[in-house]
């Protein structure tokens, strides 16, 4: 890898793909069918995509159970432990209803409330991660959603892999869906005969569901599109290469899109780290995506001063950075904009995707400016409280009535004196 | 106004605005032409929508100071009140960063972080309200955004009302800029030679802002897109009929698109109430709105039971939700989706728009099932912690490394590894 000096614009923003005129009218029809004509819709688009005939699509029972015969018991141990983890971790996300009382009566407050359904959308093929599923129902769960559904597109035996089936089924889903692209996008947003629509749509997808949800968001919420995976590290003279350039290409190995960039003050570790990429790169079994990934999106960036390499992690804004330093701690008030912070050096990246409790679904692209980790609060909203007292209204209903007119709200200021109209008469 | 059952789709949904297909391509070739010509373009839209050309469209302290004159001490008085009750409110939804942490040297958490920079837009002419523009301040402030920027279009004498510059100055806005329309829009999520850009924008404003912040989000954060506002209100026999009428006629003089809405169990308030309607109606500034309002998209639907009338607000998820009823408290557990809850008969929903605290930015046309009010935490995002001890790594290590391999990502699982190996070597 090249080591080039920190520039102004260090941006990672990629271009992510809005696809094509006729992908997205493609999928405007798709969208338009499914809430004319339903489940008739879905089976047909069914039959067309993914080349199986299904009636009905919901899994069964006994799909679940014998799909726990490709898991081992270790496995499954693991996944277990996982959900714990991840469990613990978002309950700690719940927020509460508040409230706040004066004297003359006024209450006023924030009520949380769930949403009624969510729907978590599970790509099909070789992306069906599990940890994708972990993390996109437990925070529903934790939020207290009482109906989730799943959906994924059918293998061509008409069934869902294994492992899909297994997570889902150790979470307690129990309404999964063998249906995936727009068509599942459109049932889970407008409900058909057999399904019921719900409030919000998370999960990754390709170009067609990508494009789908933003289609069907207003009808109902969805979470961000994401863009392809990043890490940034931020390391000083402590930073161990081979550790920096493992964690570097197990980000890279994602997608040839994927971006693995180093910030550092410390030449020699920049060039040990640029040996180590190199050299741990060629006994990947995914050598090839990596190493376009390193090629194209990677970068080490050599700072003139730790303050400003810190500046320039800022400007990166990624989805996961690593704090490769001696005191990691001191450096975390210093970071503004990052997805998920890794600190020290036994913190690597893949710690979190899984197992350590957080989610890994993540802002990206400079998102990280903005936008947080999918969250337990992204699957509740709040209401506001207004309890004005008589009492309350007597002291504050003539400013109230003057703003309204300032405003030229005549009819907001008489509603207000009409209560004091009668308190007087 | 119509009594009419409770039906089975109440839904308060109104298409809302998408521009046409000549109005998203002219703002699509504005924000290119800002982001290209920077401030050069701004000022030939200006020019071209505002007809006025300004050198210099930053507002000046002498502007501000003279913006005093038209506004009396009572008016200031009571907008200075009014920001205080705001600020008390959104004091209390600000969010703590948290950290758990195990023996075996574990340590998660939540970063919660402030927006670097927001920009508030703030429409021209009538719509140029100035409790807009305390709702989309205040929570930013709150928040701690350090950098705020307002836009605004000049009137034809290159100034903005007085009203908005004293609102904006009683907030402490120092960077004010007499811009707006998409060419705003463009200008604060590009940036210009004299604006830098902003991560969120919020406010509202007419089609072409609108789609202009849809084509920008991804890039900046922004707002929902808000349609037209809507008051349901939830009464018993005890519910007094000239007040409901009065307040649902302060949400139809909004706009002949408002919604307001009775649902009662009582018939004979719901027929009290359309004669109050019919009769308040006749003296209001506003009549041909608020008239046109109600037409089209008002109603009074009697419901059985009043639980029933419970279910019909639910199922309506109403921006504003007024409970007029002998116990509104009892009321309150089963409302489940509404923007803000009024309870009791002094508490009018004007109470809510300018002066009570709560934020008058609320979800509509049935977001409130999954949206929230306007809210300190728009302007923060949170960041994971993830903090894994050596002890840490070594007993969970094995785990990941084994999940990663389920995922077929080799990369991740060597990452860790490479941790463990340097351990036992």
């Amino acid at each position: 890898m090249n080591i080039i000096p920190v520039t102004k614009d260090l941006s990672l923003k990629r271009t992510i793909d809005q696809g094509t005129a006729d992908q997205r009218q493609a999928v405007s029809e798709i969208l338009q069918s499914v809430r004319s004509n339903g489940d008739e819709a879905v089976r047909q688009y069914t039959k067309q995509f993914d080349h199986v005939d299904l009636q009905d699509t919901l899994v069964t029972e006994a799909e679940l159970e014998a799909a726990y015969a490709s898991v081992t018991e270790d496995m499954l141990a693991i996944i277990r432990e996982a959900i714990e983890n991840i469990q613990d971790f978002h309950q700690r996300q719940v927020q509460q209803t508040w409230m706040t009382t004066k004297e003359d009566g006024t209450i006023l407050g924030q009520k949380v409330t769930t949403l009624d359904a969510a729907g978590v959308y599970v790509p099909g093929g070789r992306a069906a991660y599990p940890s994708s599923i972990l993390m996109n129902v437990i925070p529903a769960q934790v939020a207290g959603v009482k109906r989730i559904v799943m959906t994924s597109p059918p293998q061509q035996d008409g069934k869902l892999s294994d492992i899909v089936l297994v997570t889902a089924h150790e979470l307690g889903v129990e309404e999964i869906h063998k249906i995936g692209g727009a068509q599942a996008i459109g049932a889970l947003a407008y409900g058909t005969e057999t399904m019921k629509p719900v409030d919000k749509i998370v999960g990754p997808g390709n170009i067609f569901v990508a494009l789908a949800k933003q289609l069907v968001f207003g009808t109902v919420d969805i979470d961000m599109i994401a863009g392809p995976s990043e890490v940034a590290v931020l390391a000083d003279e402590t930073g161990n290469p081979s550790y920096i350039a493992a964690d570097m290409l197990s980000q890279a190995e994602h997608d040839p899109m994927s971006s693995a960039v180093l910030v550092t003050d410390d030449r020699t570790l920049a060039e040990a780290v640029s040996r180590e990429v190199t050299e741990q790169l060629q006994t990947l079994p995914k050598k090839e995506i990596a190493e376009a990934s390193i090629n194209d999106f990677g970068a080490i960036y050599l700072a003139e001063s730790f303050e400003e390499a810190i500046d320039a992690i800022n400007e990166l804004a990624a989805e996961h950075l690593e704090i490769h330093a001696a005191h990691p701690w001191d450096v975390l008030p210093k970071i503004r904009h990052a997805g998920a912070i890794f600190l020290g050096e036994y913190s690597s990246e893949p710690v979190g995707d899984y197992f350590a409790g957080p989610n890994h679904v993540l802002p990206t692209n400079g998102t990280a400016r903005f936008s947080s980790p999918l969250n337990v609060e992204d699957f509740t909203k709040k209401s506001s409280i207004i309890s004005y007292s008589k009492q309350a209204l007597e002291a504050n209903g003539k400013k109230i009535a003057a703003f309204a007119r300032l405003e030229d709200l005549e009819a907001h200021a008489r509603a207000v004196e009409k209560r004091l109209e009668a308190d007087n008469g």
